[in-house]
């Protein structure tokens, strides 16, 4: 009875139980990589022993801890089996997941996401079971689903492990896959661009995440192209550098760029079947309330923290990055200020000695120092008690870009507003205080060394650092904590998992600060030396591929994880695009030749010059996003196309699925409507009526 | 067997044909009011002959075109029959609907609803012809309903009906429900505060887009309260009327209340469950393509106009509306100057007549020219060719605003700008031209009063044309056109037809810019004569219950429409506010004691002051966002809730269909998996590894 009633709905659907002898049966799984382990779980316990009571006490409680997590494992239906991990105090939990666990996960998923409107075709929704899918699955998303049945918590299933939460659980980690990593390095190594096509396979691979990250290092790269070709236009055919149709274009490359990406990540979310796929909202494990509540959403218990306490510790928070901030912004200044006086005034003693004392400063001090502040603002933020991975990760990622903001542009506003405007006053001091100095002119070529400094050196330091340094030290035999280790293995796969558990974890940050700060250096100060672009499109050609070598070769392989754009750093683009009105305008008055940089009006004047130019920029962005919104979206046009197909499958169904009724329902006695109108229903009059009025009206006759 | 496949997932589903016995049945349907006529298409054709063979030509076209009419309705189902109109030349088609046939259509829209996410409940779906919930049906909902089948494309079931489209058909409104009306009035008359409730019963009657009109004058009139206190307090504890901290705290305000307007409008919205209504995009019947393609989404036949040509009309249109709104501009700074010079200036003959000149062309020249304009406007919108209502509706409304903002600010921007400090400038012109004049102290009161004339003469003068008139042109008996009027009707049904045909359709625009305008007058200029808020308070407390009996008495019924926000007025708000930072600032300033109006760096300072003034603005804005998005929306939580319950219900469903198959995938011999663990499957061991390794460790024994 029931099932009449909605079945119509989906004729499309086929049996849910293949049988041998189904056509979708012919058909194989792929093999196994890596002997069908998917996650590594790394437990770390200390070993040190204060006394032999405490030892006993923690070592039953690791004893106690594996157990749990075996048997966690166990409830969630994966394989797992234990092995020593290479250090002392290390084991290791190699995890694999069968098909049929993987089917329910993934049958989950799909429903979610057909309500979510992350997919919109039902038909997929007729065929949960079919093992053909489940055969074709990437191994991103394979490794994905795993991922979630790891840590979602029980009452969905999972195993909710997830470390730093559960006890002694350092880290989960999924295998690289050497066969795909390798044949990846190679053929990007040899093509010049990077196709729609190559983002694919990497998305197979490492998921969307990565994938997107790739995308934009790419179309990044691409656009770049625009203030290249005119920052050496600029260069060829201009005495000076500084050129206001030059600023003018940046700015407008800058709106047009930000506004073109907004575009492609909308594509790719689409062509990626991940649109709307941020709206799977996942509890962060490390969210532990005070209390338990029944959640309004879901009904169950869920840990609770009042609102206003959440909110206080968001507030509190912001002083907190602002003493971060601070802190790291003096010393940047200091570092910065010795250097300016090193090599601007002084002359005495040690002159070259000391001259390379700020370098030092600036290699070794700063590094450590917002290394330092990114810990902190990491305590920060998750002290701020988020609920959602997303929103942790779009509050941490402002903290970390203010830092890098501060480290990256801080001396060249001091040397622009600062240094240039008022430079000169310092001089007389220095003689009262008999520093023996010698006067160098204090001008705009200041502050271009200083850029080239930051784009040049700067960018060729950070290749190092990134892709020479890891290099050398895997090759170094590293002796250092040869002592905790033990068992050297001769099972090469053994092997293969310890040198990947030794390996740090792939940390995405710092992959798109690098991207987003040179994008500032290219929008804000380009105009100070035409040069920039270039210098960073072919840093970025080289970026592309060693990020590819570091990810494969020098960190754990990445969880795969979906997302459906770059989240929080396009909104610092933004930030970056509104404030390069602002300092090119200042930039251009400042240091143009008629300028009086010691008048008392041009603070002044620099100011309306600033006010005039965010005006542009707001004028600029609002005529290139009505431009933009003028031309229809491919991704939504897709999208809207399904749902109509959809639709349409609906309608007809439930139309088709009874016009008996609804000629019974017409026809119906209860139907006042019928009642009032009986006297009238018959219409075949109602045509001649008309015609005799109208024919009144014009009396022809 | 298909039917297996997939009605696990709907055993909430009813049987779908209702039959005697049927406890659903045990309803009745509510009476029919007007006789069963829910809509009146007024038909109007010239019946002035210029020639016999000519007039022979148009009568027969008539005729041809109401038997088309009339076929439509037949072929849509829908009951009709035709009247003579009152006057000549026009005729009357009555139409009423089944509710056979109206089922039919909800039944659609609720499929769609659920696709699109208006409704995230498939219970609806189970259960499409259940008649009770039919029967339920609100007036406005019904009437939407059989408006949808009067429009809709006959491909999708409606008689594609649409005035000035289909020839001679001028009009298509609903009739009032007089009962319901007076209902109406006479409980708002009696009470202070409009209650959702009384929203409720409104939205019952008239749709959501009346609804969301009084919703948001009634919200609006509530959050006037804020500056009408502060303002009274300033102009009790103050001497001057220019006070900073009240500019402030009006700046703040209208970021809050903006703020707080938009999350009210999304409560609303799900209260009354047409969020996301706004994807139903239905295609504007007027946009009549050049050529038809396949459409990419509907793959049916549909008129298009390639998009070049769509974007430069919509570029060219800009051009066209900038002449409408200069040569208004020109009306108005005439009337004005012409003002100011008689009443500031002028002291020769006639002063007395003359002095009221500028009055007349206040009330008579400009309402003349801006209804002109805004017929231009409407020319200018249909030229660019919108696609969807909704998309022709914010354009027509942007250009309704710009005229409405230059009339009602331009004299104030004039005379703090431009008057207040140039004024005195003109006096020496005035004498050598030798004309008579009294010289007249140019200042800070001049403004103030220009202000009061808006917000008191102003609006008693809008009350009165929209409500005396109106009346008194009901009150007369209007011999105007009675040489057109024909047979003097006694049924009184036909009466009150005639009586409804013969009114003007409502017009919402003008309500809502006269709301916006006034809260213009409140957040850029209230800081000039703090009482602004005061009288505002009081008039839209009267403008409530007028509006209410403008629509019931002196309107056509509005045709009821689903719309989850009020649109792009929101914008035109959001627009006021950020222009309030720069006015507010620069009247500070100039009109501040220590300003010396005629230094010449009055004017940057002026700039300055306003530069600062607008990044407060930001400022503001972002950190009032930021603190709305820390607390949760119901409406979202309500959402999510459902959109849960609908998740679990289906995953349980599936989960539930078929544990046998997951069995039996997990034991299949297929699944490598299996294969490449099967030594490791028994983890009985495990434990015991795990804890012996764990001792080694410890080295305890």
């Amino acid at each position: 009875m029931e099932t009449e009633s909605f079945s119509h709905l989906f004729p499309t659907m086929v049996p849910s139980t293949p049988d041998v002898g189904d056509p979708r049966m012919t058909f194989s799984f792929p093999e196994p990589v890596n002997q069908g382990i998917d996650y590594v779980i790394v437990i770390r316990y200390p070993i040190t022993k204060p006394s032999v009571a405490k030892a006993q006490q923690l070592q039953d409680n690791v004893i106690q801890a594996m157990d749990q997590l075996m048997s966690k494992l166990q409830k969630a239906g994966l394989f797992y089996k234990v092995k020593q991990g290479q250090e002392k105090g290390t084991l290791l939990v190699l995890v694999g997941c069968s098909y049929g666990r993987l089917a329910k996960q993934f049958q989950h998923e799909k429903v979610q996401d057909f309500l979510l409107g992350v997919n919109v075709d039902d038909s997929e929704l007729g065929d949960l079971h079919d093992k053909a899918r489940l055969a074709e699955l990437s191994e991103a998303d394979r490794l994905r689903l795993v991922h979630d049945i790891l840590t979602l918590p029980a009452n969905q299933g999972g195993a909710d492990i997830s470390p730093h939460v559960d006890p002694f659980v350092e880290s989960i980690f999924p295998l690289h896959n050497d066969a795909t990593d390798d044949e990846w390095i190679r053929s990007w190594s040899k093509k010049w661009l990077i196709t729609n096509a190559d983002l694919d396979i990497l998305r197979a691979a490492f998921g969307e995440k990565i994938a997107f990250y790739f995308a934009f290092l790419q179309s990044y790269l691409v656009w770049l192209t625009v203030p290249t070709v005119l920052g050496v236009l600029v260069h060829v055919i201009s005495d000076r550098s500084l050129v206001s149709w030059y600023a003018l274009a940046i700015l407008i490359w800058g709106v047009v760029y930000t506004e073109a990406w907004k575009r492609k990540q909308i594509d790719l979310a689409a062509a990626w079947q991940v649109r709307h796929c941020s709206k799977h909202e996942r509890r962060r494990a490390a969210f532990q309330g005070e209390t338990t509540v029944r959640d309004l959403i879901t009904g169950e218990e869920m840990p609770f923290v009042p609102y206003w306490k959440i909110i206080l510790r968001r507030g509190l928070s912001v002083p907190g990055v602002a003493v971060g901030a601070f802190l790291l912004w003096i010393i940047v200044t200091c570092v910065f200020i010795l250097q300016l006086f090193l090599h601007e005034y002084y002359s005495g003693p040690f002159k070259t000695a000391l001259h390379y004392a700020p370098t030092l400063g600036y290699s070794l001090l700063i590094p450590v120092m917002s290394k330092l502040y990114s810990q902190w603002v990491r305590v920060l933020t998750n002290w701020e008690m988020h609920k959602t991975e997303t929103s942790w990760d779009s509050a941490y990622t402002k903290k970390i870009f203010i830092a890098n903001f501060l480290v990256s542009y801080l001396s060249l506003f001091f040397i622009a507003w600062v240094y240039i405007p008022f430079g000169d006053h310092v001089l007389p001091f220095l003689t009262t205080m008999n520093i023996s100095h010698e006067h160098k002119k204090v001008d705009f070529q200041r502050l271009q060394d200083q850029l080239v400094y930051f784009v040049v050196t700067g960018q060729v330091l950070g290749f190092l650092t990134e892709m020479l340094v890891p290099y050398l030290l895997a090759k170094l035999p590293n002796k250092i904590w040869t002592d905790k280790k033990q068992n050297q293995v001769t099972d090469p796969f053994i092997k293969k998992v310890y040198k990947e558990v030794a390996m740090d974890e792939y940390n995405i940050y710092t992959d798109y600060v690098e991207m987003i700060i040179q994008f500032g250096y290219v929008s804000m100060f380009s105009v100070v030396w035409p040069l920039t672009a270039l210098c960073c499109q072919l840093n970025n050609w080289i970026e592309l591929r060693s990020d590819a070598i570091k990810i494969c070769k020098y960190t754990r392989r990445p969880i795969p994880a979906r997302v459906e754009n770059i989240g929080p750093w396009l909104d610092n683009m933004e930030t970056i695009v509104w404030l390069s009105s602002i300092t090119m305008a200042s930039f251009l008055y400042l240091f143009h030749p008629s300028t009086d940089l010691h008048s008392i009006y041009t603070p002044v004047s620099t100011l309306l010059a600033i006010l005039l130019s965010e005006h542009l920029y707001v004028l600029v962005r609002f005529a290139v996003q009505a431009a933009f919104s003028a031309f229809p979206e491919r991704a939504e046009l897709m999208m809207k196309r399904n749902m109509y197909l959809l639709k349409q499958r609906w309608m007809d169904r439930v139309s088709r699925s009874n016009p008996v009724l609804l000629k019974r329902l017409d026809a119906s006695a209860q139907d006042p409507l019928h009642r009032v109108w009986k006297d009238d229903l018959d219409n075949s009059g109602e045509s001649e009526r008309a015609a005799q009025w109208i024919r009144q009206d014009f009396k022809l006759e």
